[in-house]
């Protein structure tokens, strides 16, 4: 039965998420390969009351089918959210709840892309979202990433070499892996170029609210009044990730043809899940508790960059975020970081990291890091960082030493 | 920016699940449109207190992001089960959990279906799973449904005709949406025949242990003995559809494919639904719920025979099930089913069933209608199959008096 599977299983076969995560650590390692919040920070108390309060007041309604686009009052939050934070007019019309961000990604590429549709994605850019592309067999084009986001020059060229290019996935608020931030000046004159050249923008902003320094950015969507951009959100990092949702915010047109595919997908969401949610926001502020989480994600983010500051050898670069949970090291061209990592990170330092060529759409850089800042407390970052330069350090000079010789 | 959409979303557009559901019928309405369980049959104070428990017992941990293919406790349960009720051997490698059945149809589909790839179906069939099917542009191949299952002969010379054919479809107990249940004989020579003509077998089992009368028979997957068989199953009719929990069971090369697709199409389940279920299982007995609906809905089946018995003319043919949820009427030839329920059973009688079309790969056949006996009580089976029946004589009437002018 050789050949039977369908083509997307082949090149899916990389399976991108699982080189993600390191190998076994052991009890007092160190993992800053993670993606996740803090999970100390989840009001653990107050979500055990909302799915009691949610079934008490639903009763058994809550346990049948619903509806494709998720529960109406959380919709309603949603849109409501979405006038007051972003200044983007929405309805519950221009709300579906999806299972987390990775499902919205996965229903906008099955919208979109037909075997060979052109889609631009950063260099480097998340994983999971290339993962969610990868299943439609599209064809990448990566642009590079900047201090400020997207290089826009050398994406209108490309946009002028492919007419044919569908779609653009950007996550322009403290990108993973990178950190990155998207100007102003950019975030105007993407849309700008998606009216003129006629394609989608993917706005994806998980770590949007998670801003620890300086002034909050438009959204990209904020600009939009044609309809080119597809704003992609989560509950994933500012509250749990556990529960598995997120939403999309488009035009109407566009949501009906994605809950159509999630029909199809999945039929709907758990409604036990979006009411206990829905509950939880109704009893509490979740705006509140997202200001709560700030300066303990800050502190950590401060913590890394110090000591990144002072033990990190000369030619490593790295980024310095604004918010969100990663920073991104680029060491010298010749250095392997997935063999830096096997061969002397989990090893010996019992640290993790992910090697930066799993987010390159064409996986050919190799000289790069993720760190995660978010999942580690700041003996662990000043322990663990320590102990990543060291090893860099000794490979720098390693290599150094082989090219003299 | 027309035709931007990838192709799946122009053979979609005919939304076969949004077609399913008839219009508004009022406060005195009886739906037997529907394809739910009986929420009144929900045990919800045992499932508020498995969450609960869940929560208590593991805390925030059950908020991070979990594992692709499940909680693994409950992979070791549906395991177990697998080998008491099924015969197959089955651990919890061997198990996926997903997003409810539907979700599973989804994953297979993306697992095995290019474009145009052959799939045979069984006409009529579960309008979801074509849904599903649909969204990967296949090639249907459909076999009628016999009383006693897919018509083999002519499955087989298909399989002559079409050695591309991947994949076929089946719903072996109780089929949604005939209430067919195949034979055991057919069972065995079916997996002979994916052995011999190189398919795989898609059978799917959300009404297996719905079974209200006679004795049960061994899955087609008891019988597999070289991979050929993917067995997928559900909560959503045995204990409430809101938790969106199914699951396959299947050879692990082929799990570990379908966990792929399910990291990159949403990449996990719920962890907290997940524990609560497990918890729910450790705490209560499944079976015993089981078998206390099963008098229930065997009451509701009898009663609907009985009057369909009493009231339907007799050019009006119809399946007699042992089980499931679901009974099939068919028509003569002439009578359009979409045409009467639009025009004469919602207007008027306010009830509502499914024109039988919708649950053909082709849409060729208009003359049938599905019937749903468990979302209803006794009263509401004796008003609305009466009703029902008489709206179908007046057609079936007027239609002759035409004939003759």
């Amino acid at each position: 039965m050789s050949g039977i599977f369908a083509d997307r299983t082949t090149i899916n076969s990389e399976n991108r998420l699982a080189e993600m995560f390191g190998g076994n650590l052991g009890k007092d390692g160190i993992k800053f390969s993670a993606g996740n919040p803090d999970p100390e920070l989840f009001p653990v108390t107050q979500i055990k009351k909302a799915f009691n309060n949610a079934i008490n007041e639903y009763g058994n309604q809550i346990f049948e089918y619903q509806t494709i686009s998720g529960f109406k009052k959380l919709r309603n939050y949603l849109a409501q959210r979405t006038i007051h934070t972003e200044d983007i007019k929405a309805t519950a019309n221009n709300i579906l709840i999806t299972q987390g961000g990775q499902q919205a990604l996965d229903l906008i590429s099955k919208l979109f892309l037909n075997n060979g549709d052109g889609i631009v994605v950063e260099a480097p850019t998340y994983v999971g979202a290339l993962s969610a592309f990868e299943q439609y067999n599209p064809c990448y084009y990566d642009v590079t990433l900047k201090e400020d986001g997207l290089d826009l020059e050398q994406l209108e060229l490309l946009l002028q070499a492919h007419p044919d290019i569908k779609l653009l996935y950007t996550i322009p608020d403290f990108q993973n892996p990178t950190g990155v931030t998207l100007s102003l000046n950019k975030r105007k004159k993407l849309v700008k170029l998606a009216e003129e050249y006629d394609f989608f923008i993917l706005e994806d902003t998980p770590y949007r609210d998670l801003r620890y320094k300086g002034s909050r950015l438009p959204s990209i969507k904020s600009f939009d009044h044609h309809g080119h951009v597809i704003f992609v959100s989560s509950f994933s990092k500012i509250l749990m990730p556990g529960l598995r949702i997120g939403w999309i915010t488009a035009d109407k047109s566009i949501i009906d043809q994605l809950s159509k595919l999630k029909a199809s997908s999945d039929l709907e969401t758990s409604g036990i899940l979006l009411t206990a949610l829905n509950q939880y926001i109704e009893d509490n502020n979740l705006d509140t508790h997202i200001v709560e989480m700030l300066p303990i994600y800050q502190k950590r983010l401060v913590t890394m960059l110090e000591v990144l500051d002072e033990k990190m050898p000369a030619d490593v670069h790295y980024t310095r975020p604004e918010g969100g949970f990663f920073i991104w090291l680029t060491l010298p061209d010749v250095i392997d970081t997935q063999k830096l990592l096997n061969e002397t990170c989990i090893p010996k330092d019992r640290i993790s990291f992910v090697p930066g060529k799993v987010f390159y759409a064409h996986k050919n850089r190799r000289n790069s890091i993720r760190l995660n800042f978010s999942g580690v407390n700041e003996k662990q970052i000043k322990i663990g960082i320590s102990k990543l330069a060291k090893s860099i350090e000794s490979v720098i000079t390693a290599n150094k030493v082989e090219t003299l010789l």
